[in-house]
């Protein structure tokens, strides 16, 4: 029998409760033993729930109970989170976690730590939830030189952006739609300004590159300025806006961005609608691949922390390494990538449109709508230089880019 | 350094060696030491390949040659795969296998024999080519309790079948086309009857019931009846048609077939077109997941194989348990199985109208085209009761599933 302890009794630690009880039959099987919740962790109290007679509010209580083998963190936030697993982790228990900020800001130290004592520390739930990516990534996908990894890793943006396409909606009253129905919180700066995203792109980034990527480099952009226009504009050249965590590299050189692009109907991120996230990853020997599923919620995230618990009880005291360090991997500098975008400027008139040709060159479409000023699709230009050639063609309104 | 032997130059062996050789410094990283072939096996001479020189002709010489640590097994069939598999997995080497027929047909009797030798006995490329199913089902769904598994698990097919959807052609011509773009074979029946998307759903089913899944046991249709106006049909209620390798639980009991079926818009098998594969799986916590990429072709299934390898070297001597063993498991009766069908009968009129409510009771849409006879989308009912109650009101043309 393994004992295990849960650290923060919120939405997915209730989860992790939740899952051990109804499928405990199975677990035990695959496990290869029985996996008992000893102790839980919260500062709360749960009056009526069971959970009450094995709550404690002082971590040190976990700390000296000996039989406790494996620890869930599920607490979220990087203090005190990293003080606990790193001291679990020095007690050679492993640690499962679902903290994409611990993971992100901490992760290649917890696996070192990890590694010294024996244990392993997995986060297979910090990114996409439900959805298996990181191990696949160390596992599966090692032959291949990885040239992309793209996402749709926030749910709560991809449930507002699906509903304005669908239903021609402005953002701040999908944004209301959303909060009533409980997949946007009250304070939702996280998700929509795409602070969410940005730290689990830098996961998987780190682990395809085995070095760590600082999240606070790579230039984050929220769906706040989507408009029910640009959702239009989008459909006239057959695609849609989601908020995409791109990462791809070129010359050895990887470059990574969260933004809201246009996603061509034939990507296959395209059918990845409301709550639901996918992962996309192209290598050189595999082409594409992606991965699709729940990247939220209770039961899916708390789906891959037990799992994460059963391979923890599977390997025991031997570490599965993930190829990651604590060396700083430093990303590309975003002005120089080459994109597409869907340009809109305030001006419209045969003129402009000579003007456009002039400074753009080949240019996929240009469509009028009276009143609306220019919109074009570009070629691909350098992110850098955009900001001129518009100016010299008219007054920007939006310039969105495009997955290719 | 690790040093492995290839079974069979042809497409994926031969991809193997170059997959090794292209991304030779990725994968060292990866496997933390160097992996070099050192033997290749096959009846063939290959003048002016470098492989020529470590080529040789007769087992015998693979087993008696010390320093290798793990094979590589890309000869495909049972017999002499099987009879070499066991040697190696007996002398304590690990075996990657892309081999669907001998997986399917010997699969627990192999991972029972690394076991006791403590090795490895992998197969990620035989069910889904580049996409990580195998190892993701067996060690990231295991905190579920895995109610379905549904895949288009066979390129060929659906390259078939997406060119029909898309041109309004017909089967015989698009076989054809299929041919001489060498997506299908001289021979094709093995893709168009059925049999390869057999062997791997009964793969997948044997790994998520932990038994063996005898695949001679699971109907298996292929898409040589399906026609033109078949897709019209099917487009008219929103769908398209595709092979589905369908296996699914009622009341603990799974239930499995291969048959064309109609996939509506809303499911997440319906974008996975062309040689693309998409594997769809429910569980009752994780919810919906799929997995998608390239199910076939030399270098994506080399790609999976590789990965296997530098999972075998990681590993070394701790053997990796898939929980799979030998104890067969019986699958339902397909008869007793209920879902939606469209079904074709050749009368038309209104007392035939009046009749198929009678029998069929609430008949979702019903869709003359003139001359063409009734087509009619069914409530699920039981398979075994269908021909009874189209004989009813008519005679069958066609009758094709609805996957829900």
């Amino acid at each position: 029998m393994k004992h295990i302890a849960i650290l923060g009794y919120g939405t997915i630690g209730s989860g992790v409760a939740a899952v051990l009880r109804v499928n405990a039959k199975q677990i035990a099987a695959r496990a290869g033993e029985e996996i008992v919740v000893s102790k839980v962790l919260d500062l709360r109290e749960f009056p009526g729930d069971p959970v009450q007679e094995i709550l404690v509010h002082d971590y040190q209580e976990i700390v000296a109970d000996e039989s406790i083998d494996i620890v869930v963190e599920t607490m979220g936030g990087v203090h005190p989170a990293f003080e606990f697993v790193s001291q679990a982790l020095s007690q050679g228990r492993s640690v499962c976690s679902s903290n994409k900020e611990l993971v992100a800001s901490k992760g290649a130290e917890l696996l070192k730590i990890a590694k010294e004592h024996n244990c392993n520390f997995f986060f297979e739930a910090s990114v996409g939830g439900g959805i298996p990516i990181i191990r696949p990534l160390s596992t599966c996908l090692t032959a291949d030189d990885i040239d992309e990894v793209s996402g749709i890793l926030n749910g709560t943006t991809n449930f507002i952006l699906t509903k304005m396409d669908q239903e021609g909606a402005d953002y701040a009253e999908t944004l209301k739609e959303a909060q009533k129905l409980g997949y946007a919180e009250l304070h939702p700066e996280a998700d929509v300004e795409g602070f969410d995203a940005c730290r689990k792109i830098a996961i998987l980034l780190s682990l395809v590159t085995g070095k760590t990527v600082n999240y606070e480099q790579i230039p984050t952009i929220g769906i706040t300025e989507i408009t029910a226009e640009d959702f239009q504009y989008a459909k006239f050249f057959g695609a849609s806006i989601k908020l995409i965590a791109n990462s791809f590299k070129v010359d050895d050189q990887f470059y990574a961005i969260v933004a809201p692009m246009l996603v061509p109907a034939e990507h296959p991120l395209h059918a990845v609608n409301d709550v639901f996230n996918g992962i996309f990853v192209h290598g050189n020997v595999l082409d594409n691949a992606m991965f699709y599923g729940r990247g939220a919620g209770k039961l899916p995230t708390a789906s891959a922390v037990v799992a994460d618990v059963i391979e923890a009880a599977k390997l025991g005291h031997q570490y599965a390494s993930y190829g990651w360090s604590e060396e700083a991997y430093e990303i590309g500098n975003p002005l120089i990538v080459r994109r597409r975008f869907l340009v809109r400027i305030a001006e419209e008139s045969a003129e402009i449109d000579e003007k456009i040709k002039e400074v753009f060159g080949k240019v996929m479409h240009i469509h009028y709508l009276k009143g609306e000023g220019s919109v074009f699709l570009t070629e691909p230009i350098c992110e850098g230089d955009l900001p001129d050639m518009v100016a010299q063609v008219g007054t920007l309104i939006s310039a969105i880019r495009v997955l290719d």
